[in-house]
């Protein structure tokens, strides 16, 4: 499969993680924001999910949300303030990390702010979904998954598999 | 609050990790260095402590820190010596781990010395306070701080939480 | 010990993990490419071992190569396919994590290929060993450790412990 084909195929769920967002105070621009960028990128966005900062809660709807993905980006809960705990819940979901994505990002960030360093995200696969931790600002989150989207293609065409060769998939 | 005088009210501690300076084998150069470096961002530095490479001392150090500080400053026991365990014990005190930060002081580390990706160190944070794993040498103490200290005052207005607005913190 | 005498003395040992190449399906052209580099740093590889992409043969063979080796290359199994484990086997066997080696190797990765930031190699220590989990391609897997190669007859040093002086080791 082509990339210009795979990018077509690829299921991409969003799960907003701020307690404003799931209290309805503020209207969900990062998702808007993600889901624009990713239509430029061809793909579409199968469902958009909020939740606040709750723990159990980003576990739970993490969980849900793998068996029907290819990939999950969460915005939000990433940083030092005392409710983000989203780079915790991701972590308990992963099964093997993938710190090169998340060292990506931050460093692409270090290049328009310092304050990337404070981001606290985490990138990790479970089963065949990769799930991939974004800042909660739309500019944030939209800068932090153009600095890695140029991989992220071949990543799923790895965590699916070889096409027709199931055999050796373990 | 501003960067001023949010830095002007900064409680920082140090607490210097080597068995010779603990020893007193040798004067404790390294704190000193990290002093004078926060003088000139006019931050005072609250204390100063010194132990042995011995992870158990390290841990109740940064245990008994934590209340009273917005910014623990560890120094020496990153590095590949049988002795170095300063990652291993903040590892056991941090509640959230903030990867970016020790990344951060290594990509700038690199610029100076391929020696900087030996550096082992950590950051993360325990309640409201930031801890931060720097090397030995009151130079590479110095280089590594001053590479990420653009973003401390934001780390740490981001732990203390919204002024006058406790009630949104968890 | 000058960095030429340690780097004559190192033993190297490599563990190429590959399905294919434990089944004997494709020669191990990974680790002849690691041996030539290493060649001509004038380091002698001690060993070269396969096994295939299972966790446990992975940390067995680990622990069994560590008392004989400074420096211990892994590669492949690094990457997001379903069989890729390497990483996971590696946190099971070292005692320390050494996140710079894999963070200047991932670095020097972005320079040539996006793909670089989804290599999930670690590197650590367990007792004097150092370990590093390279990429399975030769290509990858001997730019990766020239990346790194700079700073490795130092961390052997220090892993080595003050030469006549052991008394001052834990």
């Amino acid at each position: 499969m082509d990339k210009a084909t795979l990018q077509n195929s690829m299921r991409v769920n969003i799960l907003v993680v701020s307690d404003r967002a799931a209290g309805g105070e503020r209207a969900d621009a990062t998702g808007l924001a993600l889901g624009e960028f990713l239509k430029t990128k061809n793909v579409e966005t199968v469902a958009v999910e909020i939740v606040p900062d709750e723990k159990a809660q980003i576990v739970k709807a993490l969980q849900q949300m793998c068996p029907d993905a290819d990939l999950i980006l969460t915005a939000g809960g990433t940083g030092l303030a005392a409710r983000d705990v989203t780079p915790e819940a991701t972590a308990q979901v992963v099964e093997r990390l993938a710190p090169g994505i998340a060292e990506a990002m931050r460093a692409a960030g270090l290049r328009i702010t310092p304050h990337a360093m404070l981001s606290r995200g985490i990138a990790g696969t479970r089963g065949k979904t990769l799930i991939i931790n974004l800042p909660g600002s739309p500019k944030g989150a939209v800068e932090s998954l153009a600095a890695v989207w140029e991989a992220l293609p071949h990543a799923v065409a790895l965590l699916r598999g070889p096409v027709g060769d199931e055999s050796h998939k373990g």
